[in-house]
Parts: C-alpha cells; structure tokens; sequence
C-alpha cells in the first residue's frame, strides 16, 4: 500500500484515491467490514450521479449542521468503521472545533473491530473515544445493536450520524434526539426522517462542517438558531434527487 | 453462514439475501475481492434505482444476447470473481444453452483467485473451464489484464462481459468481437460502446438469457439476425437512464 503522502493533491481522481487508500487501510486495520466494503459501494454510485461535488443544498446543510452541532447542550459524533476508515483525522477536527464527543457504534459490533476503531482514530489525534463502555441502551433495538455510552450517545441532545443506519437513525429520534444525517442516498429513511440530511460524501462534508463551525465560532445563539431554522430539509432533499436524476454523461 | 436452501424464495427480499448469502460465500471461499465488495455496492443503488426489476428494453437486451449468442461461430462467457460468486450455476446453465465457453479473467489476477474460481465453476457443474492457460494477449492492455486463452477469448467473435471493465471492453472491441455487456451503470463506458448492452443484475439477466436460449433453440439463423437486428442500443440505454431518473421513493 502506498502512503497517504504519496497522492498528488492536483491529480484529478485525488478524492477517489485517497478514498480506496484509506479504505484499504481501514481493510487492513480491521476496521472496515464487508458489510463497509459493499456501503462504500454504494456511496460511490450515488457520489457519481450527484456529480462528485458538494451541491448548493448540502452545503447549507453542513453550514446548518455546524450551527446545530454548536448550539448543542452535549453533541455527540458516532462513528463507525466506514467512517473512522475514511475521514479519521477530519471527524477529531470536527469534534474539536464543536466540542462534541465521539462516540463508536457499529452494526455488527464485536470487542476486536470496537478496540481497533478506537485506536485508529487516537492515532488521528483524539483524547477521548466513547463507545467502549456500552452502560446504557437504546430502546427499541436488539441488544449488541442497541448499545452506548451513559455519558455519550445516551446523553447527547444532538447525534450527527453518518452513513446509512435507519432503524438506529428512528430509534435515537425516537428519544428525542436532534439527528444530523449524512448519507448519499437522499430517497434512504434516515435522511429522510432526521432534521438535517446532509447528502454529500463524507470525505467533503466533514471538513466542510468543520470549517463552518470555525467561521461560526463568535455567532450568537440568536445567529446559530437562524441559521438552522432557516434550512429546508425538504429543499435539500429535492435538490439533491434532482441532481441525480439530471446526471448527464 | 446459513445454507442458501434455507432462504425462502417467498420472502419479499429474496433476491437481496440470496445476493448477500453468495457474496458472503465468494469472500469465504477468495472468490470475491475487496473490489468486488465495492463494485457490487456500486451495482446495488442502481439496481435501487432502477426499481430492483428487469425493465422491458432489459428484457429485449436479454433476449437479443441469447439470440447473438447462438448465432456465434465460438462464443466466450468471460467470468471475473463476482460473476463466480453470484451466478456459478446460471452462467454454467447459460453456457450449455447456447454452446458458449466459460473463461476465467480477473481484474486483479492472482493464482489463487483464478484457481479458486475455476473449483467454484466447476462445483456448479462446469465441465471445461478457460482462461488458467494464458497463453495468448489481448493487445493494448498491461501484461496481467491482457492475458487470455489462445482457445478461448482469443479466438471468440462473441463475448459476453458482465460487469464493469472499461478498458477490457474497449480493447476486446477493438479485435473486432462483438461484445454483450451487463452492467447496471447504463451511463459507464462500457455498456455505451458495446453492440448488446444489457442493464440488470447478473441474478436476474443470466437466468432469462438461459430461457430465452432454450426458446431460441430451434430458430432459424434468420430469425435469430432478425432480433439481434431489431434491438435498439440506444433506446436500451435511454431507458435505463429514464428508469433511473424517475425513481420514486
């Protein structure tokens, strides 16, 4: 495997390099599942269709979910293999620049692929890494599926949830959560049923939020609060499907 | 794992278990690579949004595959590790139905895979399975994804080519074979510049390709030049993309 530092950032396919880059870490590493391998898949397909780019609507969605994650009494970013696999470093930053915790919670959840995670993003830089406790439960999923931190995900009033997970995403709304969604696919029911569906590749929303919850870091609650209020779900989430049934070759 | 028997073929996801189930068992036994992973996610969310069915210019690809496949002097189905994985026996049953030969050709060739595959095909009743001798090169490819049987490929004035490989496709069109191509990307390279591009699942096409063979079996030379004459490309192409833009959720 060559190392990150080796991919030209002007190289016109850098995005989807680095992406097969991290994820064949993340394959090595033992944190990305078959189950992570076949999702990536399918992100690739919807990113493909969207045009490879950060449309208009996401954008103010990632502007809206910095807000939010901001105006939180106690965020929290769960984090799974995919997504420890592919943006490591960008979810500490984020973390960082909102003062959210990081929490990791996977589909299949077994000690070895839990203890890797969290190494791997330690190695990116976090201090704190959640999930490993596991004290509390979600109602309304089975047992493994069902488990997170007391002080973590259990506590939080707002949950950013990347990548696909719909029964988690309508289990934590059910509690009460603010959830902040990011998948590709704007037609699956997590981005369909959070607050804020953020329909862009992981690899370009994350640095994305975090670099407009930098901007907003002096904004008053009164500024944040607009900014959410004045996001259009349904906006984005037409937008979105309209990008991708217009694709042309 | 659980047996493929014991997936119900009434269950609303049939189709969806039975691929996962097969997948499973191709990363089990080194058929399927992390490649593979990736691309049948990448199949999966057009396969989404095409409504996850045969649509009807699918059905005519399909159907004017068999026919040209019958019409071949020495037709090849060129098999790579998903074709294996999920359509062992299919493409066996196709094989037979029109008289065409399997060969193996991965993207990423390694011994082992190619052997593994061969075992895999010839459990599902494959009696002679090509593509482990190499001694002949497709031209304009690098030395390893150029490699083919004299007796096989090489030799072919029909291939059919399921799944992605642009540049294989390209370069085998240019030896003047007549290509059929099954994809279910009907905007990538290759089903846009084959003769016979075939937008469905694998699971789906392979089988109706089989029917439709065995329908065929006893037409005229002339009626089997009829349909492959009468099948528009470009109408199949247009509808594909048609059915994928105007999916509803």
């Amino acid at each position: 495997m060559t190392d990150e530092g080796e991919i030209p950032e002007d190289h016109p396919r850098y995005q989807s390099l680095l992406t097969r880059h991290r994820i064949e870490e993340g394959v090595e590493k033992g944190i990305t599942s078959k189950q992570g391998l076949i999702a990536e898949g399918r992100g690739e397909s919807f990113d493909y269709l969207l045009g490879e780019e950060t449309i208009p609507s996401a954008d103010e969605a990632e502007r809206a979910a910095a807000a939010q994650l901001l105006l939180a009494e106690h965020a929290v970013l769960s984090v799974n293999g995919n997504v420890a696999a592919l943006v490591p470093g960008e979810i500490v930053e984020l973390a960082e620049a909102t003062g959210a915790d990081i929490e990791v919670n996977l589909f299949n959840r077994t000690d070895e692929r839990m203890q890797a995670i969290a190494d791997h993003l330690r190695e990116h830089g976090a201090e704190t890494v959640k999930g490993l406790t596991a004290d509390a439960r979600i109602p309304g999923l089975e047992h493994e599926r069902g488990k997170v931190d007391e002080d973590g995900i259990y506590a939080a009033d707002v949950v950013l949830v990347p990548l696909e997970d719909g029964d988690r995403a309508e289990a934590l709304a059910e509690m009460g959560k603010t959830e902040l969604v990011i998948d590709l696919n704007p037609l699956s029911r997590s981005p369909r049923t959070t607050a804020i569906p953020i329909i862009d590749n992981l690899i370009r929303a994350v640095p994305n939020m975090t670099a407009y919850a930098r901007d907003l870091a002096d904004a008053s609650r009164e500024e944040l609060k607009t900014i959410v209020t004045e996001f259009d779900r349904e906006k984005a989430l037409e937008d979105a499907e309209n990008a991708i049934r217009d694709i042309e070759d």
